[in-house]
């Protein structure tokens, strides 16, 4: 039997999985992130957790196929943070040779986390069986991955599928993170949501559920499944502006699916059924056939679809 | 010596160039496209044309690598022509197939003409030395080609690329071809130009070369640099938006070179210095090092691109 294992990076631990060859998990589980200095230590800190699980299952390094690395930053394809990763503390270094010197030569693939995860849906998720798929993550942020042709669309500097800075509206006048205004995250995002939610309730005095309590992205869902009008205004909002921007990616990749996931797809199909509208409405109708899917791997798909990088290459 | 064909089936001429392995083109011709009968007849002509060729050069079946086709409709990864073609009266069938049947056995590899294009000015043209990009061509129409990691993005159904029909702006009075408004097109292509010119010099009696006879986008780019005020409050317009449209695209595939062609790219390297002010004004800053370049290849780009496909794989 031959193994893989995949690596997701976050800022606070790492989660890191043994897959058999066959793709089934064998194993997962957890390390801190350590930052300080840096985070020097992050890379040593996963190999030494790699080797210890390998001795500890018998497995010997001629029995690793490769370990695949999802990290949070723009990774191009020969495995440089081409811009470091701001969270972990890391400068521009290559993390896929340093990984390979700490595990003493096993092969490693590595990318940014949000198209690992993208990866993942479409090797064992939302996307299966699709070779053409934008994935987009509603978080705090919008994060995006784009597949084609089966493989994961780095671009130039690692920095493909960043879709949530897409310009939108020109006359928003919120600043967004990226110094930009109107960019698709300060409408879609949970925090995008509840920017679009105190909006609405401000303009009158319309009753909701949402004036009692804080509103947060899951509030305003459960609100809109309880039959909340004001609520759905601003679901119908975010899908629009969602739906928009969605369309404006498929008109450039056609894909065959589009994956929403991210904590805001927790509402379930209830909001796809607030972006489908806009984003027919504005694709060019040769990609308008495009599938919408909620996310299936959850907090799994970052190791999944670094160990898919070397079980389904 | 071992050759190639490179075919760009356009609704008037099909274009054919022969090319040695090593890139050279050794001879190039057009034929008339027959588009009566649903255009039954293009493919047995262009396979007897290539056929005649060869036996009057002396180059046998074995001698040749392939057959590269450029068609204009989209094309998938296997070949397909998934909508049919308009202009060529084409239904839905494998164009790949059929060449290969009508070329007894020879190699064939088909994909989008503007693909096509977007591929021979990454092997050839502008974009040499890159292998992920942008092209955009500026003509009657606003079409497009992705390359991502060397290799053409052809999408789910061969309309990866299709980029003229992303959505800018929500108040548009007129109608795009597609049906929708507010497309890019509207605003980038040479009709898209005029029609910005013939707005603005409705809009007040401000003085200008353009009141004297036909306005197309060539009089307003030659009026520019002969620094006629109101045609440079055109071409500001016209950077403008398509600047904030390939921002748009930039964010998702992170291109290292995005090369402009097309007939209105003749009016040469003024036309970049309109689109870039906008292009950084509104692209994440990680993909905002793309490189702008004008499109080198012209005409010959179709052929160039398609002989690419084959020898360049």
């Amino acid at each position: 039997m031959k193994y893989a294992f995949g690596v997701d990076i976050g800022g606070t631990t790492v989660k890191i999985g043994l897959f058999e060859e066959n793709s089934k998990i064998v194993d997962k589980w957890e390390i801190p992130t350590v930052t300080e200095n840096s985070g020097v230590r992050i890379v040593p800190d996963v190999a030494e957790s790699i080797l210890a699980k390998m001795k500890e299952c018998g497995i010997s390094k001629e029995d690793v196929i490769g370990i695949g690395v999802g990290a949070p930053g723009a990774v191009d394809d020969d495995g440089v943070m081409t811009g470091g990763a701001v969270n972990l503390g890391w400068p521009v270094f290559n993390l896929r040779e340093a990984m390979e010197k700490e595990t003493g030569g096993i092969p490693v693939k590595a990318a940014n986390d949000a198209n690992v995860a993208a990866f993942g849906e479409m090797w064992q998720g939302g996307g299966v069986g699709c070779t053409d798929m934008v994935a987009v993550t509603l978080g705090t942020g919008v994060g995006g991955g784009i597949i084609a042709g089966g493989k994961i669309l780095a671009g130039a500097t690692g920095a493909g599928g960043e879709i949530g800075h897409i310009h939108l509206v020109d006359d928003e006048p919120d600043v967004c993170g990226c110094g930009n205004r109107g960019c698709l995250e300060q409408y879609a995002s949970a925090t995008g949501i509840v920017r679009l939610a105190k909006r609405r309730l401000a303009e009158d005095n319309e009753p909701s559920v949402l004036r009692d309590g804080e509103v947060s992205a899951k509030t305003v869902f459960d609100a809109v499944k309880a039959g909340d009008k004001l609520a759905k205004e601003v679901a119908e909002r975010f899908g629009y502006y969602l739906g928009k921007g969605l369309a404006a990616i498929a008109n450039v990749v056609n894909p065959e699916v589009i994956v929403i996931g991210g904590g805001v797809s927790k509402a379930g199909d209830i909001l796809l059924s607030f972006i489908e509208p806009s984003f027919q409405k504005y694709v060019f109708p040769p990609c308008r056939h495009a599938k919408f899917k909620l996310a299936e791997l959850g907090n799994d798909a970052g190791i999944i679809g670094a160990a898919g990088m070397i079980i389904n290459k």
